[in-house]
């Protein structure tokens, strides 16, 4: 038996999104900017997509801009954003567990001269409205925060924290890396107070290289990608038609019975997270009710490393992440569970289940199985 | 009959590219940082389609960096190398035919305090070689040049321009934007003394949204997407695995019995020039023997807008550009056909032929055809 739990790293396309790959590859394989039907042809994936989430996020079309994936969403929203408010102030409000693809953005806007503030978060990962409020002030431009963790599901109070923010100062971009909570929850950002929302492909069974970056209108974003003015000058290069149709495919399928579906994610997590809870030594990092994220368990092994129980977890067809996957192969100890007050021994013993709408009841059977095997071995023989 | 001569624009995917996107995108499909199988066998295209570019370009592994396509190496290799090396120095030549995902980033630059001489070129497209030793100074730390010119298919004189540069100063980096020459030239970075090179893989058959990077060893160039630290910092975000293997089966395949296809294309792009030298009324612009690029042809109908015979062709279901397809849809009229000096009457009236290898004299007679058939009803009736 096989089970891919690592879905939060990435998804496998579904096999709609592979068909319209293949067929703007090999029969409306036209560039956008051609005048002609090839040109034309290519030009309608790119609106039909554009469609799809002008639908699923309740905005407008010239509000919506197509990038290579989350990791581009994220510096363009974050870069582009407060170069282009720079005038207006030089500080920056970010949350202390974000992902690198924002981290690293904000590091190199802080050797640029900005002053950064990084909320610190609770044991369960969250962010206190109260640390927002107290680090607000006439200079901050740009505040971003991530909507759901990927290491422990957390789910961040957006629309507080927006509420705040706005109240202070309307002018302040709230960016909101949605990378783990689109496909998972409806977001509406004009509603929500959201002014820059990142979105990957390949996080919601699409493709790798998709991605979207929301901009309010009337929102200052600089453009990060510069060249033939493709997409209105806000994101230049021969659009990405295979990426971008795959994309809006998955969208539209993936937020199709969302209810049904997140209630099966959440049987299935409740599942699992009912059997870890009969294993000694075990402990599941942030929250476990409905309130956290649906597809995302942490859990920490006392006694095991992490690499240990992931190969043997992968020997016995089980497919799992020792904290985040999305960054280069050579992780460090997370940032994110040490943040939330993780048991120093327990950091390298720590892994991160994710599944999908596809996950089965036979698959978390087959890994509490396998699990209730291995632990009492490895913890006899593996020395941590 | 269909003739699709619009190659310089984009390019129909070869099979053997969209087999592997699709393998990639449905069973291989895991995250390349993923510890596991399923991550180490997407490592294993990424590394195979590396292997491919080190053979072709004859250079090392690291000097391989995957993007998201031209525009994106070009913006990364000129934002990103005159950033790395500011401290040299201040100024940048580039040539002024450049193509808009190089004028773009270059203009980017000049708002940001450097100073920028644009060289000149002759009536066939030509840089002199003498300007660019006039225009080399202390403060010089960036040149650079298109390799192929889009519109025209003048092949600059890279050797000789590298060979200037680097005896004036070996540090000054630069860069060439092989976008589309690459696929239809031998080039070898080091021994040619290229610092840095852009690929494209739509342009090669390969799929949208993917691009290559060639940093020469110990070229400083700041990081562009910043992010998890991907490809050795240099490039962040997930990859995308279909994208980098589809680029590599691509690139592989293109330069297979490459001296073959190339005497394919001057053939038939031969045949086409005379044929059209029969025609009253036509310019052919820029050089047409075999020093001029083998897939790009431009030529000017007098006294017919080019917009109105795009559409008259388009309707026989023969599929070119008007200028260059690159940028938005809305072009102006082409800065490269008034650099070398087109008459301002003709400046409108010119169109781009481009081939690729499967382009057939069959296509290429229909083509001679329906020009002869069109060009003297167009000129009688449609007023330009």
């Amino acid at each position: 038996m096989e089970a891919y739990l690592d879905n939060s790293a990435t998804t496998r396309c579904l096999k709609e999104v592979v068909e319209v790959v293949v067929n703007t590859m090999d029969v409306d394989y036209g560039n956008p900017s051609s005048m002609h039907m090839y040109g034309i042809k290519a030009e309608k994936y790119i609106k039909e997509a554009k469609e799809t989430f002008v639908k699923l996020l309740k905005c407008q079309e010239k509000e919506i801009i197509f990038t290579s994936g989350g990791t581009e969403s994220n510096n363009m929203a974050i870069i582009g954003a407060v170069m282009a408010n720079k005038r207006d102030g030089n500080h920056i409000i970010v949350c202390c567990v974000e992902h690198a693809s924002v981290k690293q953005p904000i590091q190199f806007l802080e050797e640029q001269g900005f002053r950064i503030s990084y909320l610190p978060v609770d044991q369960n990962g969250f962010i206190s409205l109260d640390d927002l409020k107290k680090e607000l002030c006439s200079e901050t431009i740009f505040v971003s925060t991530m909507y759901v963790n990927n290491e422990i599901g957390t789910v961040e109070p957006i629309e507080a924290m927006a509420q705040i923010i706005h109240n202070y100062n309307a002018d302040i971009v709230f960016h909101v890396d949605a990378i783990q909570a689109f496909g998972k929850y409806k977001i509406y950002p004009k509603k929500m107070g959201i002014d820059l929302l990142s979105v990957s492909g390949h996080k919601i069974h699409g493709p790798k290289g998709s991605g979207v970056l929301y901009i309010r209108d009337k929102v200052k974003v600089r453009p990060f990608v510069l060249g033939g003015g493709q997409q209105k000058g806000m994101r230049s290069g021969t659009e990405n038609v295979p990426g971008i149709a795959g994309l809006g495919v998955a969208a539209k399928l993936v937020y199709a019975n969302l209810d049904e579906k997140i209630d099966h994610l959440y049987n299935i997590k409740e599942k699992l997270i009912e059997a870890i809870k009969t294993i000694p030594g075990t402990t599941i990092n942030g929250k476990i009710d409905r309130d956290s994220a649906p597809h995302i368990l942490s859990v920490s092994f006392e006694g095991i490393r992490s690499e240990v129980l992931l190969h043997a977890l992968e020997d016995k067809g089980i497919y799992v992440s020792s904290g985040s996957a999305c960054a280069s192969n050579k992780p460090g100890l997370s940032s994110t569970l040490a943040a939330i007050g993780v048991d120093k021994k327990l950091l390298d013993s720590t892994i991160r289940f994710s599944f999908c709408f596809d996950t089965t009841f036979e698959e978390i059977d087959y890994c509490i199985l396998t699990l209730n095997e291995l632990l009492p071995m490895l913890r006899k023989f593996v020395r941590s």
